[in-house]
C-alpha cells in the first residue's frame, strides 16, 4: 500500500485525486450553508462570495425551493427521470416559457442536455456544425467553455488546453472585445479576416462568446460590439452562440446576460444557477429552426435530474416574475462597484471590471490577489481570482446577498487588501 | 409566433427540442416512484425494467437514502460544494475506500468530475494521453461511452457520431469479444496489429471498453479476452481504461463489472448508479502513478453534487458493506435468465445476450423488439432495447426488485411477446 | 562552424541532411547508368535490381526515350509548361489514351498533379472525399502511400508515421488480404465492420489499396479479395483508388496491376515509372464522373514537367503499343521465381512473395535480409529489402533486363546468401 | 463512352482533368521557348511574364544549363538516383555550399524533399513539430504554401482550403504585416496573443511565412516585421521558417528573398527555381541542430533527380559566383517599378505591390486585372494575376530578361490596361 494510503492522513489526501483544487487554498471541512454564509465542521462561518462559481446565485438552500425540494422529496417524486415527461419538468418549462422566454419575446427551445456547462456547450457546438455543415468555430480570447474535448477546442485557458493530450482542432481564435485597448476594433479585425478570401479563416459554423468572461478576467463585451459580432455572424451564415452559463441568471442585472444589447442569439448554454438551488442542471436554449438534433443524438443519462426541475420552477418564480429582484440587482451593484473602487484606488494601476455583480478589481499581479484572497479567507470571506494570470479578484456574491451582508463582506475584502498591501498579515503571521 | 409555440399543443411539443426520445415511446407523464414501480400523473403504474437506463440500481426513493437526504437538507447540508472539502465527501470516500476498494485491493484515487458519464470518459481519455504522451485509443465496435466530442470519438453508433457535424479523430476501431464467432480471436487480431511495426495503429495510450456493453446490444466478453486486452495494454504501454458506468454497481453481480476477471484497470469509469438515487454524479477511479492532473486541470462547476455525497454513501453502506446482497443479486439474475430463455424460444433464431442483472434477448429485428416494448408499456411494464439495430430487448430491473415484481415484470415482457407473435396486439388496437 | 562543416569530411557529411537514407548502405557516388547496370566514379558496375524503387522499370537512359529527350531539348522544347497545353502533353495524352486507356475500356480522364507519388494520393484522397462529402477513407495494413500529411496518415509504416509530429486522422485502418493466414477473410471483416451500425467505422469516401504492396513487404492481394473490396466500395457508396504507383507501368506483368482482377477502379493514383526515364511525373486517373476539381483547386508548379512527357510518350508507344513486352515479362517473372524460390530452400520457413516482376523472398529476420542485400552490394548488385521488419528480399529489377543479365543478378543474390548462411563474408572480412 | 470522349473534341477536353487551369486563359498549344519568349505550334510567340511562376527565373532553355544537361544525358549520366550519393548532386551541394551558403554565413544542411514546394513545406512543418514536440504552426493570411494536405492548413487561401474535403488543422491564422494599414502593427498582435496564458493560442512549434506572399497578392513585410517575427520565434521557442519558394532564387533581389533583413531562418522551403531550367526539384534548408529526422523518415522516390541537380549547379555557378547578376536585377526592379507607377496611375486606387521583380499593381477589381492580362495575351504578352480576388497583375518576368524585352513587355501592358480602361478591346472584338 502507497505510503498515503495510511490512514494517518486525510481522506481526501488518502484517496481524492490530485486534480481537487478549490480545497487547496480553503481547506476547511465545510459542513452547512444558509443564504450567503458557509460554515465548517468546527463552526466557523464565512461570507461567500464565491457562490459556487456563480452556481448559487439565489444562496445556499434558498427556503422555498428547500420546502419545495423536501417536499417532492417526501411525496416519492421522481428524483430521476431520464427524459421522459414528468410533471415537474412540465412545471419548469411552463415557469421558464411565462416568465423568462415569452416576455423577451424568444420563441427558443429548450434541451435537456447532460447537467454540466461543458455539455451544453458541446451540443451548441454539435447543432451549429450539423446545421451548418461547417466545422469552423470562432472562439475568442479568455474564454472559458469547458473541458470537454470539444469544449475545450473553444475555451482560451493554456493550462486546461494542456490538459487534453492531443491537439484541439476545428476553432478559430479571436481577439475579444478591446483586446488591443485604443486600437483596431476587434470586431472589424474578425470582419475583415471573415471577408478575405484567402484570409484562411474558413467559413464559420458558429462564433461563440461570453458577454462578460467570467474565467477570463470578468472582461465584458460593449453592446456594440456584441451587436458588430452578431451582426457578422448573421451575414456569414453563421450562428451566434451566446455562452451565459456564468454571466446569465440575473448575474449581470438582467436574466440574460445580453438581453438589454438588442441582439438575438440562435443558441444560449446555460448551467450553473439554472437550478437555482446548486443541483447539477445545463440546457441549450434554440431557435426552433436550428432545433434539428434527432431524437437521443445528443443524449445522456441525467439530463432529467427532477429534483433540479423543482428548485429551478421555484427560482423562477420567486425571482422573475416580476421585476422586483432585477431592481435589486441595479442597486447592489452599485455598492459592489463603489467598494471595488476604493480597493482599485489601493493599488498602482489596478482598474475595475466586469458589471453587474460580476465585477472584480484586476490588480496586476497574481501574486497579489491571490495574496489579499488568503487573507480574506483568514478574515471570513470566500472569494476567489479569475483572469488569464490570476490577476482580478472577483466578486461573485448571492444576488439574494442582503445590503448588509454585502457591505461587510465588501469590508473584510478590503481589510485584506490592506493587511496585505502594509505587510500586517506577515507580522500577524509571525 | 411559430404556429407549436400556441398554447393548444403540450409544454412538450411547444418548448422542449426534438432531441428529446424516450417520451416518444413512453409518453406519459410520470409523477412519482418508489422502489421497481413508477406512477404518472393519472395514477397508473409501470414496473420499471429500464431503471433509469441503469442509474436507479438500488430503485426509486429508496427509503434509506430519501431519509438521509431530506435530512440533509433540512439541515441546511450544503447543496453544492464545488471540490471544496465537506463532511458528506469525505464520509462518501471513506466508505467507499472501506467497503469497495481496501477489500478489492484498489489503491485507485477518486476523480470527481463534471458529473456525467462522457465527463468521466472524456477525463480519462485526457488522463491516459497524458501520462503516456500519445494520442491513439484502441475502441471497441459497439462501445457507447457518451457524445461528447472526446467520448463520442470512442463510440461505436452511427447515429450519434453522425451529430458531431465535425470528423471525429485519434481513435482506432477494434472488434470487440467474438465478433465473428467462430473464427479469428479479436486478441489476438489487435495483438497482431499493435506487434506489426507497419500495421498502421500507432502506439496506444489506453484501450478502453466495456466488459458488458449496455448501449451495444448486452454483448458479454468472456474474461479470458479481457485479461488478453488487459495484458495487450500492458504490453504496449498502454493504459486500461474500463467503462463501467452502466455495467458496474452490482448490476452485472459484483460491484465492479470486472472484478472476478482477474484484472485491474489502470482506470475506472462511474457515473449512473454510483450516487444510488439517480442523482448526477460521476467519477474517475485512477491508479496513483497515473493521478497526474494539476489542481483544476480537469474541473467543473458540479464536481460537488453534495446531495448525491450523501446518497451514494448510503448506498454503499446499506448495500455493499457485506455479500447479502451480491447474493440475491446471483438468484435474481437466474430468475432473469430463465424468463428470458423462454422469450428467446418464443422467436426463431433469437438468443440470450449478457450476464448478471443486464440480460436481454437478441430477437434479430430491431422491429420486433420494439414492437414487443410497446405492448409491453400497455401492459404495464417499461422496458427498452439496444443495440446496433435496436434487435435486443434489454431488462435493467433495479437490483432491489422484490422477486415477484421481478416475475410479475417478466411475465408481462413475456405476454407482451406472445400478444405480438400472435398478432393479438394489432387486433386489441382495432 | 559546427565540426563537420570541415571541409576534411565529404559533402555528403557536411551539407546533406541526415534524412539522406539509400546512400547509407551502398555509398559508392554513382555517375552513369545504362539499360540495368549502374557506374560509380571509380568505374565499379553493378547490376541494379533495385530500378529507382520501381521508376526505372525500362532500365536507365532507354536509348530511345533519351534521343526523343535529347533531341526535344536541342530543340527548345518547353522544360517548363505549368499546365498549360504544350504539344508534348497532348502527345502524351494521345498515347496514353489509344495504348493504355482506350484498349481497356478505360474512360478516365487523366489528371497531372504535383511530380510525386504523395501528390497524387493527396489528390485521389481529396476528390474522394469532395465527391462523397465524408471523410473517412480505409486503408489497410502495410500500406504505403507516401509521407505528406494525407497521404501519411493512409500509411502504415510507424517509423514514417512517428515523423509526422503530429495525430494522423481520417483514415481507418483495416487487414489486408491473408493477414490472419487461415482465418477470418479480411474482406469480411471489413463487410461486417461497414454493415454494423454501431460498428464505429464512419461512412469511407474511398477504400485505397495497392494490389502488391511494395513497401510493405511484398504482399500481393487475391483477386478475389480485390474483387470483394471492389463491390464493398460500392455498396456502401465509396470510391475505389487503387494506388499503382509502385505496382503499376507493367511491374505485375500488366500496365496496370489491378487489369486481370475484374476490378475497374474508380481513380488510379501513378507515378513512379510513368515517365519511363525515372523523370518525376505523378498522375491520377479519374473517372470522368468524379473529375469535379475546379480549375486548379488542386494545383503545383510542377505538373506540366514537359520532359517526363516527352518520355512517357516513347515510353508508352515503345512497350505498350503491342503484346510483345507484356509476354516477355511473364517469363522472366518465372526466372525470378524459380531463383527466389532457390533462395528461399535456403532458410527455414522463409518463402516466397509478391508476383510478376515484383516478387521477393520472406527470410523471417531483418537483420538477415539485410545482411544478403549488403554481401550482394560487395557482389555487384544493388538490391533492397521491404516488410514491416525489412525481413523481404525484394527483387525490382527493371522490365527490360535481358533474361542474361536477370539469370547472373539472380546468381549474385544467390551467392551473397550462401556467403551469409556459411558465414563465408565474415571470414572474408576478416 | 461519354459524349466528350468523342475523337472530334481535342484531346485535352476528352482526356485531361478539369483541374487544368492556365491553359483555359491562354489557350494556346505551346511548343518551344528560348529566354523570356514562348512560340506555340503555329509560330506566334509572346512575351513571358510568368516565368512557370517564377520557376524560370533564368529564362527558358539557358544555353549554359541546356548544354550541360545534354551532355549530362549523352554520356549516360544518372537521370534518377534516389537519395544514393551521385557525382551530379555531389557538385551542385559544393556549388551551393561555396556561392550560396558559405559567403551568408549559413551553417544549414540541405534536405531534398520530393520534387514539389509542398513537399518541402510539409518536410519542413514536420521537422519543426517533430523538434519541439508540438503542433501549431503560426501560418499568415493569404499565405501560400502549396495543397496537399499538411500545406494546405497553412495555405490561406480559401477556394483550395474547400478541395481538402476534410478540415485541415494544426494551424493558427495570423494577419500578415500591414493587414490593417495605419492600424495594429500584426506582430504585436501576435505578440500580444502568443504572451496571454488564456489566449488560446497553443505553444507554436513554427513560425510560417513568405517575405513576399507571391500567390496573396505580392504584400511585402517590411524588414522591421520579419525581424520582430523572428524574435517572437524564438523568444517562443519556435522555429522560424521562411518559405522561399517563390519569393527566392533572386526573385527579389538578392539569393534569398530576407538575406537583407537581419534574419536567418531556422529552416528555409526551395522549389521553383532552384533547378534554373524549369525541372522539378524542392529543398530544404535546415540548421544542423534542427536536421533531426531519421533516414528517410521524410522520403520519396523522386528526390535526386539528377537532371535537376546538373542545371541547379550550372544557374549556382553563372549567375552567383559574383555579385554582376544580382546588380542587374536591382536595375530592372526599377524598370518594372516605373513602368507599374504609370499603370497605377491610370486606375483609380490602384497601388503597387511587391518587390524587386516580384512586382504588380492592384487594380482593386479581379474582374479588371483579368480583362486587362487577357488582353495582354492577346497582344503578345502572358502575364498572371494574384491576390485574394485575383486583383493584383503579378509582373514574374525571368530575371534574365533583356531589358529592351522586359520594355517592350511592360509596353504591352500599359497598352492593354489602355485598350481596356477606353474599352478599346471590346470595340476590336465586335
Amino acid at each position: 500500500m502507497p505510503k498515503d494510503m495510511s490512514h494517518s492522513v486525510s481522506i481526501f489526501e488518502r484517496r481524492e485525486s490530485a486534480a481537487r483544487s478549490y480545497c487547496r487554498g480553503m481547506p476547511a471541512t465545510f459542513a452547512t450553508a444558509q443564504g450567503s454564509e458557509i460554515t465548517d465542521e468546527a463552526g466557523k462561518t464565512w461570507i461567500d462570495f464565491l457562490a459556487g462559481c456563480s452556481s448559487l446565485n439565489y444562496g445556499h438552500n434558498d427556503p422555498d425551493m428547500k420546502a419545495a425540494l423536501i417536499e417532492h422529496i417526501s411525496n416519492d417524486g421522481l428524483a430521476h427521470g431520464l427524459d421522459l415527461h414528468t410533471d415537474t419538468k412540465a412545471a419548469f418549462l411552463e415557469a421558464f416559457e411565462s416568465h423568462i422566454l415569452e416576455p423577451r419575446d424568444m420563441d427558443h427551445r429548450v434541451m435537456f442536455t447532460g447537467p454540466t456547462g461543458a455539455n451544453a456547450v458541446e451540443a451548441a457546438m454539435k447543432i451549429a456544425r450539423k446545421v451548418t455543415g461547417r466545422t469552423n468555430i470562432i472562439a475568442f480570447t479568455n474564454g472559458f467553455h469547458g473541458v470537454t474535448t470539444g469544449a475545450l477546442s473553444a475555451t482560451g485557458n493554456g493550462y486546461h488546453r494542456g490538459g487534453a493530450g492531443t491537439s484541439l482542432n476545428g476553432v478559430t481564435r479571436m481577439p475579444f472585445d478591446n483586446y488591443f485597448p485604443g486600437e483596431t476594433n476587434t470586431a472589424e479585425f474578425l470582419e475583415a479576416m471573415l471577408k478575405d478570401q484567402s484570409g484562411g479563416v474558413d467559413a464559420p459554423a458558429a462564433i461563440l462568446l461570453e458577454t462578460v468572461q467570467g474565467e477570463g478576467g470578468l472582461n465584458a463585451a460593449s453592446p456594440e460590439w456584441v451587436r458588430h459580432i452578431a451582426k457578422l455572424a448573421k451575414d456569414n451564415g453563421a450562428l451566434l452562440i451566446i455562452d451565459d452559463i456564468q454571466a446569465g441568471c440575473g448575474r449581470c442585472g438582467t436574466f440574460f446576460s445580453f438581453e438589454d444589447m438588442g441582439v438575438t442569439p440562435d443558441i444560449v448554454t446555460m448551467a450553473k444557477s439554472v437550478s437555482g438551488f446548486g443541483l447539477p442542471m445545463a440546457m441549450v436554449l434554440v431557435k426552433p429552426d436550428y432545433d434539428i438534433f434527432g431524437p437521443a443524438e445528443h443524449n445522456g443519462t441525467f439530463r432529467g435530474n427532477t429534483h433540479a426541475f423543482v428548485t429551478a420552477r421555484v427560482a423562477i418564480e420567486k425571482f422573475w416574475s416580476n421585476d422586483a429582484f432585477q431592481r435589486e440587482l441595479s442597486e447592489k451593484a452599485q455598492i459592489v462597484h463603489d467598494a471595488l473602487a476604493d480597493l482599485a484606488a489601493m493599488v498602482p494601476d489596478a482598474h475595475l471590471k466586469g458589471r453587474g455583480l460580476m465585477q472584480g478589481v484586476d490588480v496586476i499581479s497574481g501574486d497579489l490577489a491571490s495574496e489579499i484572497c488568503a487573507r480574506a479567507y483568514e478574515k471570513g470571506l470566500i472569494i476567489e481570482t479569475s483572469g488569464s494570470e490570476d490577476q482580478v479578484i472577483k466578486v461573485l456574491a448571492p444576488l439574494t446577498t442582503p445590503t448588509d451582508t454585502l457591505r461587510k463582506g465588501l469590508n473584510i475584502l478590503l481589510d485584506a487588501a490592506n493587511d496585505v498591501l502594509t505587510g500586517t498579515n506577515k507580522i500577524a503571521a509571525e
